[in-house]
């Protein structure tokens, strides 16, 4: 079997691939004869198989040409594997202890080879959900973003590198576009894809498409998406794109990566981590000069993530993909209790984010709204 | 002779490449007898040679690899002729009225064949300086402006469209390095490169150098330039860029255009004008929610367009690059009693910017400090 054109993989074809490539036989010890793999994504999204033998393991990522959104799959060029790839390996090479090694990449055959997060890594918002404390979480995801993001902007690259890189990373649009659609615009108006708790939330739904101050943030959020390469971030850091263990921390599936606003990525976090605040309710009965500069570039960036972050929580509530935290509510009424509280909030962060002057100052409105 | 590889072009070689090429040819009606034939370039950097016949007329431009800089010529890649000559048919589509027609271009030889702006056009700076009103310059350049920037921006473009052709332009990196360094790091910091009326300006040299709140904003300018891809802007648009008559406004030389911030066009456009202003006393002795978007878009790019004037206007005062309106006063100390005017209107505007609603108010204030 050859693999130079692309081909979706199955279990037999794998070991083949795994054969023929030094870069991943040699992480099993080229030892075949009692593997256990087992196929654990989304299926007709993107094939992962975990590959475990008896003297090493790894996983292989395969993109296929779709994307998942709702439900459903969308088509979606398997390009994005390319952009994974080399998001991982370059974040990894700034941040090597919360990015998993990358093995090997195969462009044609859309495929990373890459570590296996052995157990007891889960992803971060399951950990949430089950009220799990992660004592090491907010150090770590501080040191993957503050290095991934820096060193990929300006502070630290000259333009010459920097424009470079931009060009490079413009080729990953449709995954960008994906973006703007579901967080920057359908939220914001009558669109097919939109849903929410239904039909308590039908009134503020409708509030959110009529408020025009709302719009106005939104737009310019929008605005700034498109237009400012700031940094080469990771396009798409929610709760599930991260893995932990009581002392690990990684990050995953930068798929959506380019260069845009530092704050897109802050804001994800942040937004995601203050949606699961807002759900915990829910599933309670379950259980100088430089100085200067630096000062104002960081107020900036902490209102622009700010406003990220609650654009991020918007459309996890009225927009087209839902989160966990809240889908795993049972009760829709009670779903709905904890949903608006989280929507309120969003809209009041995004209108009124520049009057907040730190992150105790945001924490301290959450505790009150709640 | 064979034109397959790069060589500066000299009266003899340049009939023979206009002989070859139809698209030049055509244009003298294929007559060469009677061609008059002048070099108006500046020697070693650019070739602009005009040739005239009795059928037809055209100007060839051919870049060298070095730009002006001072009196001085940097080295700087002939590939900026692609981006002028791409930049000019772009531009030249969307505002066919105020940008002339490119004939030719030929990327190895670095060279554009273009119409030949006959007398009475000449370069607008020189106009000014000699007092002479435009009646149509306003609406003109408003009309240019406005067609160029909405039509390259994502206003108009889908995302797709717009990162292709960021992508494209990330090429021209060179020059935008140039305009970083000379417009928004030497003015402020000690360089061999600046220069100012000395002695008289010394101490507000340094003042520029030691103003933490002016760096503080030039910083965030610098930013926005290097990171916004908001539209395909000229790049160079001061008054030295544009060729006029009574009636005709034709912009020139594009060959700094890139997808920047539009605001960093507006705003050397109404810089050049200001300091225009304020050079003539040393010369007197010579003679809806939509709407709400749109609104706040505005004035954002109204507050830019001023940053960014200001930043143009206090490099030409304290930067390495002058402009004529100021040397052409040949008293050293009348010269500087305007450059300190201008130095200081530059200053208050970069500080200011966002305290001015209209372009009516930045008039008022002009007209105070004179």
């Amino acid at each position: 079997m050859s693999f130079d054109e692309f081909k979706p993989l199955n279990e037999k074809s794998l070991i083949e691939y795994i054969k023929a490539t030094p870069a991943l036989s040699s992480r099993l010890g080229d030892k075949y004869d009692d593997l256990v793999i087992k196929e654990v994504g989304d299926g007709n999204l993107n094939f992962v198989f975990i590959v475990i033998g008896s003297t090493g393991s790894l996983v292989i990522k395969q993109a296929l040409p779709y994307i998942r959104c709702i439900g459903e799959s969308w088509p979606m060029t398997k390009e994005r594997a390319y952009f994974e790839a080399t998001t991982l390996r370059k974040h990894g090479a700034l941040s090597p202890d919360h990015v998993p090694e990358v093995y090997h990449f195969d462009r044609t055959m859309a495929l990373i080879g890459m570590r296996y997060l052995e157990p007891p890594h889960i992803i971060l918002r399951k950990g949430l959900v089950a009220g799990i404390q992660y004592p090491f979480l907010a150090e770590h995801m501080a040191d993957y973003m503050a290095k991934t993001l820096f060193f990929t902007s300006l502070l630290y690259h000259d333009t010459t590198e920097h424009k470079r890189a931009v060009t490079e990373f413009c080729g990953n649009v449709e995954l960008c576009r994906l973006t703007e659609q579901v967080v920057f615009s359908d939220p914001y108006r009558v669109s097919t894809f939109n849903r929410w708790t239904s039909p308590y939330l039908d009134d503020d739904a409708k509030a959110v498409r009529e408020d025009s101050a709302l719009k106005l943030e939104i737009a310019e959020l929008k605005s700034m998406f498109c237009e400012r390469a700031q940094a080469l971030i990771h396009g798409d850091l929610h709760t599930g794109s991260v893995m932990v263990t009581q002392d690990s921390t990684q990050v995953i599936d930068p798929e959506f990566s380019f260069y845009g606003p530092m704050g897109f990525d802050i804001g994800a976090y942040l937004g995601n981590l203050i949606l699961a605040f807002f759900a915990q309710d829910g599933h309670a009965t379950e259980g100088n000069d430089r100085k200067l500069v630096q000062e104002k570039y960081m107020r900036n960036l902490f209102h622009d993530s700010l406003g990220f972050g609650a654009a991020k929580m918007i459309r996890r509530i009225v927009g087209v993909a839902h989160v966990e935290d809240f889908e795993s509510i049972k009760d829709d009424k009670q779903r709905a209790v904890c949903e608006r509280k989280a929507l309120e909030f969003g809209k009041m962060l995004l209108k009124e984010r520049r009057k907040f002057k730190c992150i105790g100052e945001v924490v301290s409105a959450i505790q009150q709204q709640s």
